[in-house]
């Protein structure tokens, strides 16, 4: 019924449903086919000590954190979840095109929630001064913000050639620590999810502590907010947060398994490939590259 | 009270409400200064005859079509409007990350709408052979996807020097028009808009007719559809659309004017500049650059 009006997405799944016109023999298999004959070793298990569940009426938000990249604040999140800081907050910000917001509304008053043992700032953590101790895959890709682009353990990531600076790029999905006008203002206390354009201005001057794996299709169609910067102005807008939890806190059999494609394979770099240069009937032009906000890591499970 | 954790957003009304840290006589105007200097000639007014409002429950959307570059479906679109096609349809389709799409669900069924004196297929209007009646504003900032990139008639655009071919980019808010395999099946009576990170990969492959100038908050926070791709798979989800209209058609007590800032001018240069380089405390490390689709080019009304 659909089949005139829709056009190919950009999912792995998707593209696996439409039957390249073989023009060769054999013909060229489509991300779907490469990514089932890939052998386990090309996959990881999202680890369950880095790994956030956010819980909403709506259904659950799944985070996977970057310790390397935000060691401290990484940290701080730790406490801030073990001592249950979040349940029962909120999201507080919605604006469109830019960012998700939760946390506590009245943080830095009076009756603000008390953050515990956690740390109210921390040094910022823009970026790593090299990628070692990363998983890097750089791609050849040309792009507006920085010399070089790829993924770094398994996040889309910008470097500095020259210098070796490696940072997390603010694409969509991505989750960072709110702060004030200071560098070294945030603590995690705050978060935010970008749910839109890559505000790729951005890098380096946030810190970026993770990104959302699966749920960022509740967090991206919430009502934006009518307040400035799109923050609720009122408090029966804001969506409350039953609870926050790493999934080790779960028993094993309640956690959700998830595994992400590694990117250090020839199943990576045969996917993005693909990405470049679609094989698929219904483009006409291929694009020739792919920006690392599009790369859009294959995912089993969630 | 939301001083701690808000942080700088990309528009130009909140760029203004942080005072820049003067560090030199005098301080650099900041955008919002630089935008109400601007000359009444360096702006806008949006034309009603290529203006639509769609009406839904939830709120009016305003697209800006642009015939420079898809004069054939503007021409459809046209009678399509005017026949009333579209009222009483329905928003088909929300994909998390891709589009938003409307029409009728039951295009190319027994029981389809039928589409009047419209035609059902077109040939593609991807691209142009040349800038040429176009007022065109290459920005100098690399890009994935093209050589070049810019401003074309307001709408972000890329161009290849080498033939001057040019197109409309995927950017968030731009509207295409569906279509099937075929590169001519499209023809308006289904469009989308793009709600996440710029698929790009679809520049020259789908026909871009214009872009959201108001209301993408309405269609982007729209519940994700469940089935494949994104479409709602049951009637009672899909979001009716009351009316369509080309501005011009409302008597003009009822249009909402709206001006866009035209780029041929010192004022877009300006503000484009203060993106790529912020001069705002906020920020610790200028982005230098900016991509095409973050250039959210300044509009008064709406």
């Amino acid at each position: 019924m659909i089949k005139r009006v829709a056009f190919a997405a950009v999912s792995i799944a998707v593209l696996a449903g439409t039957a390249a016109l073989a023009q060769q023999q054999p013909p060229a298999p489509n991300p779907a086919q490469i990514l089932a004959a890939a052998p386990k070793s090309h996959w990881r298990t999202v680890d369950p000590e880095r790994t956030l569940y956010m819980d909403l009426d709506r259904g659950r938000v799944i985070i996977e954190l970057a310790p390397a990249f935000a060691p401290n604040h990484m940290e701080n999140l730790k406490t801030l979840v073990k001592e249950r800081y979040f349940d029962e907050l909120s999201i507080i910000r919605s604006q469109d095109n830019y960012v998700v917001q939760w946390g506590d509304p009245q943080e830095g008053e009076n009756d603000a929630k008390p953050i515990g043992t956690a740390k109210a700032a921390l040094p910022a953590e823009f970026s790593r001064k090299s990628a070692d101790g990363v998983v890097w895959t750089p791609i050849p890709d040309r792009d507006t913000y920085a010399e070089q682009v790829g993924m770094a353990d398994g996040f889309p990531a910008a470097r500095d050639p020259k210098t070796g600076e490696i940072w997390l790029a603010h694409c969509y999905g991505a989750v960072g620590v709110a702060r004030s006008t200071g560098a070294d203002t945030g603590s995690g206390v705050q978060l935010y999810a970008v749910n839109g354009q890559a505000p790729r201005h951005l890098d380096r001057n946030m810190t970026v502590i993770g990104r959302v794996l699966v749920g960022m299709d509740i967090l991206a169609s919430l009502p934006r907010g009518t307040g400035a910067m799109g923050f609720y102005s009122m408090e029966g807008q804001r969506t409350p947060i039953a609870r926050v939890r790493f999934a080790s806190e779960l028993p094993e059999a309640q956690r959700i398994p998830l595994e992400v494609l590694r990117t250090d394979n020839e199943t990576f770099a045969q996917v993005t490939e693909l990405r470049r240069n679609r094989k698929d009937a219904f483009f006409q032009v291929p694009a020739g590259g792919v920006d690392v906000c599009n790369l859009n890591l294959p995912m089993k499970g969630g």
